[in-house]
């Protein structure tokens, strides 16, 4: 479908100026990046008011979830849920765990969000856009969230919040795309209960750094 | 290029011999995946006699590193790095990321191994014959060299391999597939500080499995 620029005139209602904004919002994403992609850009493109745009989605990160069709923002849903956990349950790790794999497999986000690793793994220019995505984003939520940002200065924070990443994408790697049967058929309390304390090492533990003289990633 | 079946007389030498091998075992991999592909249907489809394939390759696993053009058998290079740990050195989780970070980002094995996790997350084929692939051989070889098979049960013993899997594997998608910056700038021997003992908890600790009644996971 070759959406092109519509004839003047022709101005559709709300829901063909939010059509012709995602549109034009997946194709700067995909081009710039997320970090590079700008409200005045995508306005530029969709022919609208910036103005518009903010009245519409609010933030950049509302934008590209509204563009990448995903059912939620995922900061927000994120930050929710992590505030969400049960009383005295001092274990994060475990509640990170069972909220992301509760998002990624509900019926709402599952397609889109194995879509999303799929187009990443096979594309630079997806790559580059869901690596900014998760660093802007899901990492500084993550940290936010689970207070790493004030246990840690901003480099180790970032790292460990990259750890936790790796952990986390590996789950949903294994257990969603190639399906590997024992972390497939597993219970999200299994893997809550067993991979939980994997992500409170990093973020909270001693995890055993070696030192790096002048990089500031050490208090 | 279209190999094709080659024309009666034609018969090559060795060389063209095994690429006749190695094209007839990537087509009968990808339709029948790493367990279903045998030696036997691959000769028929080579045109060749079984005993000529085993007499070139000895193993599945080798004729699958051929025509998967891996440089290594990967359970034989498995084995070998992880015996040939240093002395006295019983952190094998770091020795593990180590050797794996080793092999991954090496000149011969890079491109290879980050096209077969691309092929294996766009396509359910490819999906298919990777995971049993790595059910098959290198959940089984990891057991074997950490002494998993011989500390747990066969069930828990390929639950925790996979678990040490889905941190590996993610530690490889954020790092060469992704490039999250902080863990694509990290260097070998801070991931292995860092993750190590993370696959260590997989490898021999309790990892909080909750009771599963009459499942046999536990001893």
């Amino acid at each position: 479908m070759s959406a092109g620029r519509r004839a003047p005139g022709r101005r559709p209602g709300e829901s063909g100026t939010r059509a012709a904004i995602g549109e034009a919002a997946r194709i700067q994403f995909a081009s710039f990046g997320y970090h590079g992609a700008t409200i005045r850009g995508i306005a530029a493109a969709a022919d609208v008011d910036p103005a518009l745009i903010h009245h519409y989605y609010g933030t950049k990160e509302a934008l590209f979830a509204d563009a990448m069709r995903l059912p939620v923002v995922p900061s927000e849903m994120l930050t929710a849920a992590l505030a969400n956990r049960p009383d005295g349950d001092t274990r994060i790790g475990a509640h990170l765990v069972r909220t992301a794999l509760t998002l990624w497999e509900s019926d709402a986000l599952k397609d889109t969000f194995v879509g999303l690793m799929r187009s990443a793994v096979t594309s630079e220019q997806a790559a580059v856009m869901l690596r900014e995505f998760i660093s802007d984003t899901i990492l500084t939520t993550v940290a936010k969230a689970t207070g790493l940002d004030e246990r840690w200065n901003p480099a180790e924070a970032e790292f460990r919040a990259s750890l936790v990443a790796t952990q986390m994408l590996g789950l949903a790697l294994t257990r969603l795309v190639l399906g590997l049967p024992a972390v497939a058929l597993a219970t999200v309390d299994e893997l809550a209960a067993t991979v939980g304390p994997s992500v409170d090492r990093y973020l909270t533990e001693d995890i055993g750094l070696p030192a790096r003289p002048g990089s500031g990633r050490h208090r």
